[in-house]
């Protein structure tokens, strides 16, 4: 008794229904949506992230005029959604850890979509345990390095600060850091180019990647950005890259180190407004375009 | 190369995560997605109904306290969410027309979520192939009777119309319907209970049901509901069916009749509203709790 | 140099452009938008209504399945939308007034569309200059019997005390009313039926109608339905009238009465809700059926 | 050195600014805002639930046209807005009993707005410290009454179970209740007014009254009522209380019991849609005229 | 029998009702409302877009303090509100084509308001028959250069293909073309300038403006500006002009080229925000001004 | 009989409920909010402007990572919302001149929160009186420079025309001023930095500065700010400063004068979008930051 097959692709993958879905073999990139949803504070709706980000996938153009190129030939297989919203905290945070693994055992660059921030420390664990020295380059406007909130030390407050104890970051954007954090800063393994005052210097891209190691995660925290283009996110901060900024910073990134995998977190979609979710989406292509494109 | 498992089961299934996913072989019933939505005037935004119901869906509890049953260990299967965006309409219907026979061979009861109620047309066809003498057991606000609205026979004015040529039908909770349907009304093989004055007659349920054959198709537009309870829907209209009538009006269907497959349609979530996406959902397990009650 | 004729009727007039427009000479009907928007309290937005209300109104169907009639072709003509948002409240009501008035004299049935409640009071002031001993039909939440609010004398809070001094009221569906307008009511020339208790008297309907003299003015404030049914008011009151309840009782009033002109006021439209627009839409479609009909 | 003194009262207590604001010592009534909101599934929110509300206070009428009395003379006092969105759970409930036990010690009604249902237990604590034999009269769709839901005790999920340990409990308008609940039942001192039957019987409102002790808290879970009305819950469920039905069961209840205390809790506001926080406010405004009525 | 006159203009026309309207023989530019509204993909809602920017229109201050000027005094007369919501495209892309060609007989300055970007090539066509040579300066985020989308030439993802049937164009800030279009630009009479790149150089306004003809027709499809800005557009593209890079390019090309008409398309509002629709109203009150400021 | 004391501050206090609240003698700063909302056009919601912002400011970082200080321990002490919406507008800027002067007389920093912008000349009027030579730096898209707008001479169109009796102006990011303003410019204390031309000169920010005398009052209109960033304004106009700009002007303000108080007016707050009362909240925060970082 076989389940039915569709004509075409099923429609709720990464890029639409544009092609036919390729196997899982056959795929270079996957995409896993982790709608981890526990601690944000403020405004909830991170859990919705994955679904409207894959939802507006559908529109992006899959040819990229920056480079010519168009890379969904190389085939982009997305899980299914993992259920993320019962049982413990640890439990979920393992779960992500062993998936990962298991993708990066089979030789796939993985993109996971979040889902609040909580989610990067599982996935750069199993990361640096494949690849030595790892650095994490860290978009954000959050320095996140708390031991622990609210006497949680799985909170999204505390998101690189465990993900501090698998491997060294560099983080950019940084507008926000508590007193607390700048006193733990000496002790820690931590480059931080605060947004205020990175910009003063026309070289600071250049700076951000000479400070990555040659293997290196990325994780973006969609607050990094300007909040003019990303409003739709749990605490956002005035300041912050532009798309330009943005798009500069990852393509020297991935020009210039091997990049082995990425995150998009923090999607907090407002019902309504649609150009954060596309935007999103358009960020996750553009990270595929800049890894396949040569 | 295998695609990893999860812990539990994936998030975007009817029902949530609160139990696995049976397999299909072991799924009594079968939910299938089908945002189709080419035509729908007004406001668009049926192809977001089958994604916010089913997320939805999670909150639902599995006991319902009216029959005293849980039903959930029947077995639901949700299909992924056909893509149905691109293409020809005939080849959109021709697809859903095999998929839906496919479920119907394979012995499942067969639920189908819209998007717009073009897609009850060949799902009718495949259930009246396999079930003679089948009745269409319609609750909507409209007649859908055109034969052809804005020169196209496949818009979802035109739903019923074409559902005709494949089985009888029963319109229930009426109250939308054009001078050009009404002229047409002699030669089509329908009974009509108009919302104006069906409620004049405390048999109306009863009677309702005495007008289907034993075996029927149970199509449930959503903006047969008063939009007070149901205002996601593309075209409201005031009156309408209570959330008590209509249950009474399916319970007793179910009761006394052979329900062979159900669709339920046209919901158009509203941004920011989470109601009327919860109450679909509701609908739908009730559908399958009258279904599996005994 | 004439101005461009355009192969159907413009799209923004009551009805939508299924039709053409009927000259003014030939129209039986007059829709006047009134967006008049000063004094309403709490949210803001009737000056929103006519517009939104007219947009919806092209969703309406023409042909009444309750009295199985279409009376589009009577003729409705819509008057351009006033511009009521500058100059004094003086101007703007003798406006009102005088521009009724000529739509009185050249035999057509008016509806106008507010705007806010204070519009009713000059147009009835228009009616009763040309039928001796008419009588105001009003459904409302509140009595609207202050002879001031907040030192305003033109307030929506006094509308009904302003046309006090016009015609004699019947007042329908009231559940707010302060202490200083129970004090007032003695001296007043009007009848209230509350709607905590109207409504345990089945024959409620009949009382209001046999309440009102040969001549009738009609004025509808759309928060004199449930709120369930009808959220899109500045100030929502819990209870109110459900459609069943609104239609019959003007259905009996058309029947037994001579209706001479109609108001609908106080959409306040909600972004993204459009069930309420069209909902007040086909009421006004109802109005002019029920008065067409024979 | 003193702080200014305002002209009139602030603005952000309940009933708006219309009158002075009582001495704490001179009010009859305390309102107490909780916006506790930590376990609330689905879409959070109620933790701007008593701030919406206050604000749409403003606009009630103070007048009761069903009562014909203004109580407001007796003097409503609002406390600051508790906070409780950080700290451990147990000491916010701790916080709440205590709270809630002065203003008893000092005779004041009090009318507590949530905020998730998880703030009652504690306050029926300190109700029944006071008041032997007290029974609690719960409108609410949902029963409430697990054990623990996802490890947690305090979850609004078993907000109901750990009343139990304070007071008997009526509980009005179930519609949603678990197999786990139905099976702890036969040991629970609890009466249930299922949804789907009570109104199968004319005399319920009766029924449910008699079932109460002279002493008794109220505590309205807003989703008790009908979605169509009360859309701003988390966890709409169809069906439920009509306004009518509502208020004619606590007009009895304060008729023939004494009420010492009530709640108004799980208002999820939802942005751009005020009817259901005015809703809620009226609610607790008619709370304080069935009790201070006479 | 005389329509009444009212004491000022109504109230939708461009700019509002602060002066009277003129004659359409005395104004020099007319506006044109196009809500043409078929193929848009993602999120429809162009046909509301003339509609809510002739509403905000009513806030734009009339003196230009950038030029120090007041041109509303030339005459700017608003026709009605077109409907193209129902017939063939054909027949409404032809009736376009009259009205413009109508309005340019008469020596008008012609601005169109969309509507999607489909309403374009019509207007082109009757420019091109009457300014030889005529070239089209588009600002845009997609090429539109498609030959046919979806089996549709008419599709909004082929304006571009169709208006260069009539002229040549110039195309701005173009950041979203497809593989099948780069490979069609070699035989198109097109000049592209990319967004990724175009502000590499700091002299790319005078090189757009350079590469225009004398005669130049402007098509501003709001997606062209960051959608920071303008987010109310149905496929935002991250990147493209800021306000000041617009009007900067606008003003050099009617200092330099005699523009004969203008449109501005794809407005999709957004329920609730009015920002965007006040900046495309403002974006036309600066075509007008830039046009006669001399 | 004691008003109960909570275990933790009140929650609706700006900056949250971190810390405990200050006493008002021991606070260094006041935030007094006046959501003073009567005349603003367009859409209204400024009277929810204060509400929203200090909810938001519990989200606000005290560190500040610019400056390196946390100044929230010089103790920020906020008053009650004032109740503006009742009785005359010369009652309600009596009352707001009173309460600043009290404040100023009791040697604090204020920062008052509108509300329109109607609420600076009472606050500027206190100040002048107590700081001979006072300058007013204003951020605005509007000059605000009109004798009387519709015929009232407390519009907020006229805000600084009625501040300029007190005190002389420097306004900045102007990019809204009618014909007649222009007019009575030469005769007015006031210099005006157009945005159109501002940023053409790199100096601007010292040039702005340079203007102010010692003794400075900011008053911050939000639509001064690029409506990307700050779209929850009743009439956002394109253009405008961006973050950077705007706190660059003000940390040179605070370190080359002595800014006695500041209000930060029109936050209009947008249904479901957090950003902008957030990214106010900030301002505010900052401003504070500003004023005590030494």
């Amino acid at each position: 008794m076989a389940i039915p097959v569709y004509d075409s692709a099923p429609s709720l993958q990464f890029g639409g229904a544009l092609t036919e879905m390729p196997s899982y073999e056959a795929a270079a990139a996957v995409i896993l949506p982790a709608p981890l949803d526990r601690t944000t504070s403020y405004i909830s709706g991170t859990r919705n992230g994955p679904r409207e980000l894959i939802a507006a996938s559908a529109q992006v153009e899959l040819w990229d005029e920056e480079l010519g190129a168009d890379v969904h030939e190389r085939g982009i297989f997305t899980l299914p959604e993992m259920e993320l919203a019962s049982g413990t905290m640890q439990a979920a945070l393992a779960g992500l850890q062993r998936v990962a693994g298991q993708v990066f055992d089979a030789g796939k660059f993985l993109i996971t979509i979040g889902g609040e921030h909580s989610i990067t420390s599982p996935i750069v664990a199993a990361a640096a345990a494949r690849h030595r020295g790892l650095t994490v380059l860290q978009i954000d406007a959050h320095a996140d390095l708390r031991d622990s909130y609210q006497d949680d030390r799985d909170s999204h407050a505390c998101a690189m600060r465990r993900t501090l104890e698998h491997a060294r970051i560099v983080q950019v954007g940084i507008r926000n850091i508590s007193a607390e954090e700048v006193d733990a800063l000496p002790g820690l393994e931590t480059t931080i180019f605060y947004d205020w005052n990175m910009r003063n210097d026309p070289a600071w891209i250049a700076k951000a990647v000479d400070a990555l190691s040659p293997a290196v995660y990325v994780t973006i925290d969609l607050d990094g950005l300007d909040p003019a283009t990303m409003p739709a996110v749990g605490t956002p901060e005035p300041g912050g890259l532009s798309w330009r900024e943005l798009t500069g910073l990852l393509r020297r990134t991935f020009e210039q180190r091997t990049v082995v995998a990425c995150d998009v977190v923090e999607l907090c979609p407002i019902p309504g407004l649609v150009s954060p979710n596309f935007i999103a989406a358009k960020l996750v292509y553009k990270l595929l375009t800049y890894k396949f494109k040569s």
